[in-house]
């Protein structure tokens, strides 16, 4: 059994990961932490029906004891643990935003802040298995690629790839579930503001997923990539549905030829039938990206809708996907593509 | 006019107050407090499409210049704040359970703390205008009711005065609406643990909202009554529903027709017709309380179903029910009976 | 007082329209049909709280008797009423597709059947007040719009107006709550298909909004306009939240300019402040259209969002806001655009 | 390999119970049927994301070829079905109704119509493992329980068996979600009707559940309990929770013992500590039953809470439960207790 630690296992992407562990016929939990820690605290104070897992803060955590962890810490928080305990053999899943650039410049530029270990960067690989999966192979730090890029780059990967996208403005209307703003209380994520409530935030440039997207799509162009946001909160505990509009050259049929071929062999990426939008129903509950292609009409404007669980292959459920790649594991060992909710 | 102002006009209760208030005939607004109070905000940011009011702080309003004043405070602040700026002729609607109860001793044996203006109590009254309307109408401080009691008095009340609950004991399940909880950010009300459950908290005798109960039904009834309570955080924005079982020697017939000649010419308890059950889609946005009596079986069992829109007749519009008897005005004015939501 | 009658009462917009009327300072209610009527059926039975008002078969209500006639029934079978009871005189306020296109071959091209009263399409006037209120004083049927039109002309109207969207191609990504799908039982609407999921549906040209926006907003330039249109069918009861792309020559800043001017006299479109995009919480419960315009970056793509209610400013309210202006009363009687929702 | 054929597999029942046997070790499935049949119709076609599994009408079902089967067809129609494929050797799960009472007039008595398989009721067990495990082990047709009784048995059965109820009535105030009302398509389901609402339904005697709960509870007793039962339609899509008031001579720290007693070995109930009450929490997308128990007062009143995913435990997940004791398999194989929704 692989012995792997979860630091900040008790925010909703943390939750979430330790439950898929605890189902892992590979791995063995050997610590959870929670900040503040509270003395007798328990996963199942965080977890109501979870199994009686005791947790611990930061400090009483042994890194050592060990092979790999995952740091589900608020960004800048993350990278100041894994610089901390960062040990050649140790196989970090940061599921953080600390190591998604490859560059400290880009990072401090989207995120504001210096970069606290830029000599860790090169030791890191950006968790899409579908486009990276040798960098994650042969890495020592996962960087989990954010919610909202999975669901962009993932529907517009083999367009960027194979050069078709007609300019270099894409427009990604992103509507996500209020899991995605984190457990923390605020008025922002109160029921009674949220519920029955649809509202974008952060529009055009403002969100630092923006950075992620553009980069990621960018390198796999070749040429500079750039995105139209527009994230919005909605009404629903979990899942993250975008609708893109790209302009490209070719038809909508040939794209989803294009996708079907591409990812014909990748375990959590469905290519709809024909005339099928992607929709939350798919994917809840799953760690499956759905991707829908249609044609808007005459003109060269096409619509592809993709979807995905923001917790699952949105995060904890990508980082054990990348989990079971860095230790050679079958890449679905804990995962399901079967189930999506009712 | 009747110059009126509201201290607390950003929690869930004092926004619908404020949009009750803006639209009625006799009623002009003052002043709106906040707390704390950041300089040039706006009721429209608490309450996003509604009018450009500007907010104060406590101190800067004006007590002096208003006729009446609405508190949507805290309890104990309230009662702070009332003892401040209390002078004969100035009309009090409060909202807090501070002047719920007519003895200091009741008061602190359910909250805990020393009331701080008994001198005050003498001159409030229980601002339940269907079993205390000319007590409202010679009082200076309205007492307004707590949301659950409201619902569960109506539902009781002519029992209790009619001596016809055979044993002393009420069974009231409770399920009650998010903006019940108010509008402070925290994990109870974030959409993620509400949406999709349905928790029962402090069971029993631990609610405050009991005593407020048992104090008002035992006096209805002119001997102790107990209540066994059993409030549940429900996921939805607004209402109560309580289902109540109690025993007597009528049946659910006899107890229709006792409810509806008592509720006769009330303008906003209506009693269904016989196999209706309460229901919220009855009273949400509007200012009724609807009421449903049924037999259970061939027992002394009676289940009464109950249900009012907390923020209403639970609430604001309760209020500005009593802002209307204390003025002379006619009762309903500014208030619906009509609508409810699709 | 004018009498008015409802052709299909019991629909959500039907419903919402006769809540409306019963407030309202200059409507009286002569009858309200429902198909299939079932002897004894009271208003009540469907919209349970409200006033117990009879309901009639279509063959029951007297047109003869009333001053005006509102048709919240499917389109063909309002062309059908309409054309019998139709004479000189009678106000119709048809809140169906039918008399939305001036030519019978448009309205054949986007639903699909013949027009059934052709003669009659010159007597009717499109009734979005805030570019046709003289056409709709002067008519003698108001087309009242579409709920998605609405919401989408508008936000694009005055743009057009000014011929300044850069190419003839307007994305708008729309949301819709559930009760926009009309009242009837289908599996589609079904709680736990909709609770949770968010899914688009007659992506593209498929949906007959499609034309009637094409159609007004190509109008309202002087050139062929067209639109790639989204509707998605989101976890909410009321309300359509629209994000629009769209390239223009000037700056997000010179169109909200251009908006404020537009609409500055306007009772119920509201422009929003740099930077506060539309949501639902604005709209809901009020007749309002809120729109936000948001700079995207430095290129020429700006984002217009722009919600509406849609059983209100989308169905029912504007409806009687139509009736105001035929019968030349202020706009605003019987509507309000002062609460919202919390 | 078990191979089994589900009848009725595209109701949400039938869909949660292929994707339960889809990941059970020894279930294969040979066929899963709907009706009407559509030809070419899919598994996929009614569980979005789900496999690609053909369906078949019943017809075209070939019972003869199959281990077991599982019958999740409509009351009446199922007995019909078991009556024809019935052979010595098959092993039948039935999650209807027909099979629940042990004598056919107290099925006449509650669901008004004539058993048609009367000779078939002395092979069948009450398939509550908790309570009759060695009946389902050794019986042919297991009559899988209903919903709401599994719910209210577990949480009263314990004190049924050991005489402590004090009074002959129980009262149970249930609160269930939308999918226990199945996924046909009616106005009670509607989205916009159950959204934000609250309702009771078939109160007191009036629901077919009562006679199941009262048979077993007085079987379990020895003698004749009756119950008060309010069933009410909530705002969720999956789950119960019922509060559940008794009168006993023991205190509800005793009957928490007594509980933690009787259910210490069972992998699917947990009896919660002292002070937590039962939330849907703590059991959706799981097969687990939780428990509270908890003193009201001084009085003999005791509340005991408990809670099911109507799906799971009270339907499909029991099923399994109840297959896996029938082929003495590990009653756990299939199924989940770890998980839970966030």
């Amino acid at each position: 059994m692989i012995k792997v630690g979860v630091y900040g296992a008790t925010g909703y992407t943390g939750i979430e990961l330790v439950k898929i562990l605890l189902g892992h016929p590979e791995a063995e939990l050997a610590f959870l932490t929670t900040e503040p820690f509270i003395k007798g605290q328990n996963f199942s104070d965080v977890s109501p029906g979870a199994a009686e897992l005791p947790l611990c803060s930061t400090g009483q955590a042994d890194a050592e004891a060990v092979d790999a962890i995952f740091t589900c810490l608020p960004h800048t928080i993350s990278m100041e643990l894994i610089k901390r305990v960062y040990r050649p053999g140790l196989k970090v899943i940061d599921l953080s935003a600390d190591f998604r650039f490859a560059s400290p410049e880009d990072y401090k530029q989207w995120y504001g802040v210096e970069h606290l270990a830029p000599e860790l960067l090169s030791k890191s690989a950006y968790g899409l298995p579908e486009f990276f999966r040798e960098e994650i192979a042969a890495c020592e730090i996962v960087a989990n690629p954010g919610c909202y890029p999975t669901c962009a780059i993932l529907a517009l990967g083999p367009l960027a790839e194979e050069g078709l996208a007609k300019d270099s403005e894409l427009i990604i209307d992103a509507k996500s579930g209020v899991s995605g703003a984190g457990r923390k209380a605020s008025l922002n994520t109160h029921y009674v503001e949220v519920n029955g409530n649809l509202a974008p935030y952060k529009m055009g440039r403002a969100h630092s997923h923006v950075g992620e997207m553009e980069l990621i799509l960018s390198q796999l162009a070749g040429r500079e990539l750039k995105v139209a946001f527009t994230p919005q909160l909605a009404p629903f505990s979990r899942g993250i549905l975008e609708t893109i509009y790209v302009r490209t050259q070719i038809s909508a049929e040939q794209i989803r030829e294009l996708y079907s071929r591409r990812y014909a062999h990748e375990p959590f990426v469905k290519v709809l039938d024909r005339g099928k939008p992607a929709q939350l129903a798919y994917v809840q509950y799953n760690n499956d990206c759905v991707i829908g292609v249609h044609d808007l009409d005459a003109s060269q404007l096409v619509l592809i809708s993709s979807a995905v669980d923001n917790l699952l292959k949105g995060a904890a459920g990508q980082a054990v996907q990348n989990f079971n790649i860095v230790f050679g594991l079958d890449e679905t060992a804990g995962l399901t593509t079967v189930s999506g909710r009712i």
